[in-house]
């Protein structure tokens, strides 16, 4: 909590307000810094988990053999995060987007996309159909599990349907990225990836990175309250991925994998 | 334009959709890669330059020998820009976030801000103040401006208002710090950092990234239409910069720097 000044039309009164909490975390693997961005803490073990699975460093979760926070002195909390890993394989130097092809002919949007079909994806599955009333249900769910965002205004979620529409987990952060890689690490921990027959939510803007992050989850549907970006619908549209956008109330948008909506819809 | 298949209240029907564009930038200093990113192209030479001066790479105009978008093969467009500096002073591995102490301490918010205030930064005019019925109306001036937000709703917009509340420019950015580096690019190249007796809007929330990009270009005032992180709060506080949040109709909240505003209001 923390004190500010509300102005409103001339009026001005002293108020207390709650702050969406951004620190940095630093992931360090095998002893070796390989990344700092900044995030909401809570959760952090599994933003670490779900950032190294979804960047490919981690493939299988025999490869942990230990992740801990490492202890602050006197009592502060912490922003730093040590994960052991067995037979990884990376160059930290070369991570910074390991998806992006450092070729000297330049970069595009279709090398990103074909950088990230040379990975070694899971199958999303094909016949897994979604009725519209039931996708129609999930911002509600979403907001009534929303713990900070009504009181700060500041954090975005993201969320994990099963196909009858129930709510599996809701992860805030400042990153809509993270949000998502601290559900990627929920499902690390439980072992239950590839999430197939899953609906991932997000509750703003469906971009590349969000809809990247579901391939590597093997996640086939991804929904967005917000507009999607062109690179976004690309990559979803040429690896089958289906991506819904303006999801809000009776009404949403679909870009890409129609054939997942029974016939009528799509 | 692409085809995308809308369904509202069971009625499905196939429609035209523009897509806020998003594709990786590269930016090259002296030959080697230094960064890549996601944005939206245009206006690429101000977003390598803003991003080159926010992150404290380029100091003044005059390191600047050329700047030019790479020519890609057969007449695609260009994703690479390449910049040739003189007195450039920067270790390319160092930089991936150059401001966060590479501690063995461990980093925390405290270390981000202490890195922050051992730049060389621009001083904010203390003396700088805003009318309150002038901040009222830029959000209104900006959404006036705002090219593309309204067509595709996946766009953030920064724009750069005097202290009469005149729009000076407005830059829109799948990411929002681009935004803001499109602006402190455009301005760079005019010659006309540090940005003095200057209001920077933006459309969506106040995070670190923003307030630390405002800091280095000298911009005394940062308000958003939505909430700020906790670390931006700490942040323009310690470094005196005037921080407005929910800025929309007739109403504001201070989070910092009060002092910017007539004495009755803060």
């Amino acid at each position: 909590m923390t004190q500010v000044t509300e102005w409103n039309a001339g009026e001005v009164r002293s108020v207390q307000d709650t702050l969406a909490a951004e620190e940095p975390l630093e992931i360090r693997v095998n002893g070796a810094p390989l990344s700092v961005s900044m995030r909401t803490p809570g959760q952090d073990l599994e933003l670490a988990l779900g950032f190294l699975f979804t960047e490919g460093i981690v493939l299988s979760r025999d490869q942990i053999v230990c992740i801990q926070a490492e202890e602050p002195p006197n009592g502060m909390k912490s922003n730093v995060v040590e994960v052991e890993l067995r037979d990884a394989d990376f160059e930290p130097s070369t991570l910074q987007r390991n998806f992006f092809a450092a070729s000297s002919c330049g970069i595009c949007g279709k090398a990103s996309i074909e950088a990230i079909r040379r990975r070694n994806l899971p199958s999303l599955e094909p016949g897994f159909r979604i009725d519209p009333q039931v996708l129609c249900r999930m911002p509600e769910a979403l907001r009534g599990e929303q713990a900070v965002f009504n009181r700060t205004g500041g954090l975005h979620a993201a969320a994990l349907f099963d196909e009858g529409g129930r709510l599996i987990v809701v992860r805030e952060d400042i990153g809509r990225h993270n949000a998502v890689d601290k559900i990627v690490g929920w499902a690390l921990n439980q072992d239950s990836l590839p999430l197939h027959r899953h609906v991932l939510m997000v509750s703003g803007r469906g971009g590349f990175e969000i809809v990247q992050k579901a391939l590597a989850a093997g996640i086939p549907i991804v929904a967005s309250v917000s507009a999607p970006s062109s690179l976004a619908v690309k990559l979803a549209r040429e690896l089958g991925l289906t991506l819904v956008g303006f999801l809000r109330g009776q009404r949403f948008v679909v870009y890409s994998g129609g054939f997942r909506f029974p016939p009528k819809v799509a």
